[in-house]
């Protein structure tokens, strides 16, 4: 499959991720070569802005603003979609694709709602997507699960994949600031948008399960099948009561066969310190896979930013170079035929779960709540209320009443949260989140 | 590449990992067809009993007892080349290879010491070497280092290849008990062979680091080219008193980088306890690999065991089966050809150091060694002696004296050492361990 003729590829968007694949390509264009069995040139780059000066932009190359200029190119074999959202880049990538060329992309958004239908579109056209940088760039995830462990049944996977939350988390233990003055700063330091939202709500670690847990257990799932929980709600007095208790809390996607059914969820969790993926902090990701014949296998790095993702791109244009795209496309569309597992109803979850309500500070409160979670079948593994919690900023007469609970279904604990919600003695926001021991 | 014939492959050995194979193959066959493209199928196997009971043996498969009855046998394309040590599986490698078929190996010690030979002939003949259940069987670094990184030069791996040496270190620890007996607990437990030697002086962990070394930076290197030095002189008092200055001792193996030369050691090391390869404990291992793009990647997992090494083997025949390991050994091949590093002298390694001297507990010690280590240019920033050591059982006279360094060369520290071994105050062992901070 190898060939002396180079590989001429364009660049969709040449943004942070763009120029930093021009960066390796330009850096490390010798051991490239080597490694992909010919040179890899960037023929065309489109662009919104054909005037900008631009870093790392090859000497000759062209520039346009209509991706017609490489639909029409017969010389370009690759396209590297690296504009992020669904609109052009989901009719990009289509007429890349029935214009007879391969892609590869970082687009997360894109891979998770319209997957399936290009991953068609591409078979049909005998082409081929390449998207090892959609999910983590710097960990090499979408590889292990479709190729290093395809000996295996894989049971569990366990991953932090929203670094902007992580690092939000991490600084509110660490500075004691509140939620909202850890996501100014992740917002000063480029780690979150000025729109947050898909970040802090879980919406984009769910996709980026979603996309994994396609090929980890051939089983399309979409974001209303997840339990899915912002980390928005945490309190930095959640975060140190946990810590007291010897858990970090991690905004942890978690896809796992249990009893035949896929349990899936995105959720802030609190997980033993003593575990691996309690420790990973700031913006990085990992992926904790648990296989039957592998054990427990684990990957972290670098979850975004500009040069991981854009190693993750290079390796996906080497891989094609090399013809082992090809292979892997073709066994990637081969899985995706095999029978889906059906998904867990929420309510049939069992974990342990943390409670944190706010309660009036008087008589009987927690005569009343406990009564509430007996009557739900819900059993207390323990119970703080501290006399002053260490963020009570309100002085209010209220209290923080933290209960964890032993093992039970989120369908019980949504019962009793709609009994809960009209004691009178409930003040406030109340919080509650599964413990993975 | 897929075709529905299906693969028929022989095991040479049905010990502990070649039944793992045929385990693998027999519970997962459904879905590793799919995976491949085509069913895999274990058509003959060679033991030196053939009439011993084998579980996961499946029913029609020939049990040979001769190497030939493989070779002759024209249906077989694939060799999994599951015996241990290098006689005689060098030659059955080279037989297969030159009888045309294409080999997967677990044998780190044959790919270490013949693997550049191997890799000739295969490319000689047009045929293909797995072999990435070698290093580390549950974490798929040859895979990541070959294939997921080919964007990045590789500046450094830092690694616990050796789960043996770490499960010994992790026991004294825990356990507070001495090497001895953390040894026999891991002879015992099978984590340790009745002679361990290998493993813990270092031998294996700098087997496996020099497969990698290649791979990562294109440079042969053997074990003479090491600093090497292994876990049985380490006393519990040296675990104690790392953990008490916030550091954890690992048996590291590190290929780094530096000065555009590579440094390549395996010693017990001092790693900061908040550091992620720091808190790998018992017999897992852990590779971490800094590129230039990647920033710091790491991966973590089983380093040996049955189903952890099968199901690399496994991944390795699904590679083999799909087509996918044609290219990628072309693309190793390839990547064998670029220029070596230059290996850094032992003598300019620059690191701190950890120093544990046994010593005459009487005045104008502290002052005769701290001369010899001044004398060398070697500066202090720590001194401890405590009155009386935890772990003192001799109540000889005598005193154990930590000394930490600042930043210093191991060309300096092995003058000290000749110096210092000379002083009439120096009595039993000493040790001698860098830090990685």
């Amino acid at each position: 499959m190898t060939s002396t003729s180079p590989l001429n590829i364009a660049l969709i968007g040449f943004g942070t991720v763009g120029s930093g694949v021009a960066r390796i390509l330009s850096t490390q264009a010798k051991n490239i070569a080597v490694r992909a069995g010919r040179e890899i040139r960037i023929s065309r780059v489109v662009v919104r802005d054909p005037d900008k000066a631009r870093e790392f932009l090859p000497a000759g190359v062209e520039v346009s603003t209509s991706i017609d200029d490489v639909i029409d190119d017969p010389q370009i074999q690759l396209v590297a979609q690296l504009i992020g959202g669904i609109d052009p880049a989901f009719d990009y990538m289509k007429r890349s694709l029935a214009a007879g060329k391969d892609v590869v992309t970082a687009n997360k958004a894109l891979i998770y709602a319209h997957g399936s239908e290009l991953f068609e579109r591409a078979a049909a056209n005998e082409r081929t997507i390449g998207f090892e940088a959609a999910v983590a760039g710097g960990i090499p995830i979408i590889g292990a699960v479709t190729q290093a462990l395809t000996g295996n049944q894989i049971l569990s996977l366990e991953a932090i994949l929203n670094g902007t939350s992580n690092f939000i988390l991490t600084r509110m233990l660490d500075e004691q600031h509140a939620y909202a003055d850890a996501l100014k700063e992740a917002q000063r330091l480029g780690y979150a948008e000025a729109d947050p939202a898909m970040d802090v709500d879980g919406t984009d670690a769910a996709q980026k399960l979603a996309i994994l847990t396609q090929l980890a257990f051939s089983t399309p799932v979409k974001l209303d099948d997840f339990v899915r929980q912002g980390i928005d709600g945490i309190e930095l007095l959640d975060l140190q009561v946990a810590a007291d208790l010897g858990y970090k809390i991690k905004l942890l996607a978690t896809a796992r066969l249990q009893n035949k059914r896929l349990e899936i969820s995105v959720q802030p969790t609190l997980i033993s310190c003593d575990r691996t993926i309690a420790q990973i902090d700031g913006a990085d990701n990992i992926v904790a896979v648990h296989g039957d014949a592998v054990g427990n296998t684990t990957f972290s790095g670098a979850g975004a930013g500009q040069l991981p993702t854009a190693s993750a791109v290079v390796a996906d244009i080497i891989d094609y170079a090399t013809g082992r795209t090809a292979v892997t496309f073709q066994s990637i569309l081969r899985s995706s035929q095999q029978e889906p597992w059906p998904v867990q109803p929420a309510e049939e979850l069992r974990r342990r779960y943390y409670l944190r309500l706010t309660v009036d500070d008087r008589p009987h409160v927690l005569a009343d709540i406990t009564d509430v979670l007996g009557r739900n079948e819900i059993s207390i593994s323990s119970v703080r209320q501290d006399e002053t919690p260490e963020t009570d900023e309100a002085g209010d007469g209220t209290a923080r009443l933290v209960i964890m609970t032993h093992t039970t279904t989120e369908g019980r604990l949504r019962a009793a949260d709609t009994e809960l919600s009209k004691l009178a003695c409930i003040r406030g926001a109340s919080i509650r989140l599964p413990i993975a021991d």
